[in-house]
């Protein structure tokens, strides 16, 4: 067959990212039944590129923005899930996500294997407009799915309303109206209970 | 906030599709550990679009074909997954699914819904390139994952080697490298009983 041996390795990387179906999240579904795993959560940052696409900056590429999510935690198969508020595991997370990628990506044949490798890299680097767009639903959906679900992930972490909010503070440069919302989830879900309330008491 | 309504809209429609994560299908995970739920599956799709892009037939747009899998599922929220093998349940599985489409999709502001329904009607029609190219990539997946964990689920459903070959010989139309993989993974499994072998007896 044409090309029988690019067809090879692009099979073979298919049934090798198969196990990011078995890379578990901190997220609890919206029904709180079980952990999320990572390969749900790409397709539901996706989904929601292509819904929250008309609250987007100016500049970003939505349909490279679906992209990169759809890549952006291969890695994780190696390197496993590092909690966004866990500080001691993001020590590291550098170099065993870019070992990582290095065997992963490179199941694929050398053009292709690049092209995953540069989308992986421009959202690691924040530095596009569609990096930060894909950075700020990529924080959202957590908050959307804890949210949903009585604050599941954070109350078993003892997470606060500060902490949460110095994570998702990302998404207020790329998408003011997503952190309009973002925020007022989180005084919401601080006021009932869901997000350890930690808030400063207002001066009357 | 400004279109707060329709953001609102994006939001619920967000939330309301975490279920396809709780929707199971029948294939197995290649590591055969647990039945795969749809929303993981649908990310696998648009993986498999992207890395097998360069198979695509003349006139397929890649990228729509990526949103149409992204998309194609979501009816099975309410309808549930219909197996390919199931005759009895496929009589039905259009109004079943054109009932889930309208609750669904309205879910969105008016323009988008209506986006997701020309994307979902495409795939269903199967008329255009991009779609027979998308329902290939959803013939071919399961296959690898049969393929790739001994047949676990055709061999726990009896699936024999002609109802397969069936089934998928739309990959032919489609995208003829990969049904020349599909074939030859098919005639190896059936070879080593993991599909029940009906092939016809060559005379010599």
């Amino acid at each position: 067959m044409a090309g029988g041996d690019e067809l090879s390795g692009r099979i073979e990387f298919l049934l090798e990212i198969d196990k990011l179906k078995s890379v578990l999240r901190r997220s609890l579904l919206v029904d709180g039944s079980r952990f999320e795993n990572t390969a749900e959560h790409s397709w539901h940052l996706a989904m929601a590129v292509m819904v929250l696409a008309p609250h987007a900056p100016e500049g970003a590429d939505v349909v490279r923005a679906m992209e990169i999510l759809l890549i952006h935690d291969l890695v994780e198969i190696d390197a496993g899930d590092t909690y966004i508020y866990d500080e001691a595991g993001r020590a590291d997370k550098e170099a065993r996500e870019r070992a990582a990628a290095d065997r992963i990506f490179h199941l694929l044949p050398a053009d292709q294997a690049r092209r995953v490798d540069e989308l992986w890299r421009e959202y690691e680097e924040r530095r596009t407009p569609t990096a930060r767009f894909a950075y700020a639903i990529d924080r959202l959906q957590p908050l959307l799915l804890n949210a949903g679900s009585d604050g599941a992930s954070w109350r078993r972490h003892g997470i606060r309303h500060s902490q949460a909010r110095a994570v998702n503070q990302a998404i207020a440069e790329a998408a003011p109206d997503l952190w309009e919302l973002a925020r007022s989830l989180l005084d919401a879900c601080a006021a009932e209970g869901s997000l350890a309330d930690d808030r400063p008491t207002r001066t009357p």
